[in-house]
């Protein structure tokens, strides 16, 4: 793989996708492919129950939840400014700027990056709000078997590599949640809160990776 | 399942490994099971060059190494009192515990209990050694078989549970690094050192996770 010319088209990517117009996710009615609550969903083959266990074991409590809701007000309007960093960590990483390659021209895919920077968007105000329903266990399996060939590149279809490779996937957590934090000590809050809402941050970020492992896993050993 | 009664003998048991006389596992010249180095290990699947691009995906560096020695010494002479605090959260959450249950007796096994508890101890040490060599890469490999089928008990000859299922797997990463982190502060190291340990163990554990996942993955998907 020419890793310098991916990065140096990733990166241009980016800037294209960074420089058109950008909606606000919370107040956008329809954001292409988020079909969170959406009946064409299929159900979880995890329950709220197993959801429960998961998040004992996580150590991920009632206060966990209070402080990624505090953190979604905090965010809010940083939205963009927190997927210019993420884009840019991928961008400059090949071995994950791969996953959005386009098949026919070997770059990064300008439009199919710009299609899941939308959902990204998204999911931020989602992991913030914290509502553990049936609707969102649904999406989450819906986001595992995007990343897996069931559904890989049909949400935006897009013409690329079949499988974002598991290994990346629960990695991701501590890109997502380190460079998060600067962001969440931007708006005056106390240093213990801004680390109560890094620690919540990385459990439901490690927890949401779990729950999108499941396409991965061999029959019965989820 | 009696899930009152298993976490009774659960701590019933672990409080008779804890009374049993227990080795300093950094002085003990072989801990059974213990085969990091041995030719007897399968080569791992993953290559030293996969793990530099998932350490750079965790954004694991050098930095982190330097950290993760530090934290040997503090730890040291503290291994028993951390694998207390471990087996306790094993013990009291019966999602874990069943994975250490006797199959004959229904109850955790007292034997089985200990001999991976010796295996904790060491590994505390050579996580925080972080010499990521190609007897590391392998003896990761072998842990990822101990949890699944083709060598769950084999190591203990425990007549037990067949699989660790995947999903506590890197859930895990959390109460072994939330729970180490007051031992991390208990020797005089600054709150900046502190967090900087705490921050490259979350790192190396996740990462070691993600290692041990490799036999639930399916074929090529990894």
């Amino acid at each position: 793989m020419k890793h310098h010319s991916l990065v140096a088209a990733a990166l241009a990517a980016l800037v294209a996708v960074a420089a058109a117009p950008t909606a606000n996710a919370q107040s956008t009615p329809a954001i292409p492919g988020y079909t969170m609550g959406q009946k064409s969903l299929a159900k979880a083959p995890f329950t709220l129950a197993d959801l429960e266990s998961l998040k004992k074991t996580l150590l991920f409590t009632e206060e966990d939840i209070r402080y990624l809701r505090m953190s979604r007000a905090i965010l809010a309007d940083q939205h963009e400014a927190i997927l210019d960093v993420w884009y840019g960590f991928v961008a400059s990483t090949p071995e994950l700027v791969v996953y959005f390659k386009n098949n026919k021209t070997g770059a990064p895919d300008g439009a199919y990056l710009g299609a899941v920077r939308k959902r990204f968007g998204q999911w931020i105000a989602d992991t913030a709000d914290a509502n553990y329903d049936q609707s969102w266990l649904d999406y989450q399996y819906e986001i595992g078997l995007r990343h897996t060939t069931p559904k890989k590149n049909k949400t935006d279809e897009a013409d690329s590599v079949p499988l974002v490779n598991f290994r990346y996937l629960s990695a991701l957590t501590i890109p997502v949640t380190t460079t998060l934090k600067p962001f969440l000590a931007k708006k005056g809050a106390s240093a213990a809160d801004v680390e109560k809402m890094h620690a919540a941050w990385v459990k439901s970020v490690l927890l949401q990776s779990i729950l999108w492992s499941y396409p991965y896993i061999k029959d019965g050993q989820f």
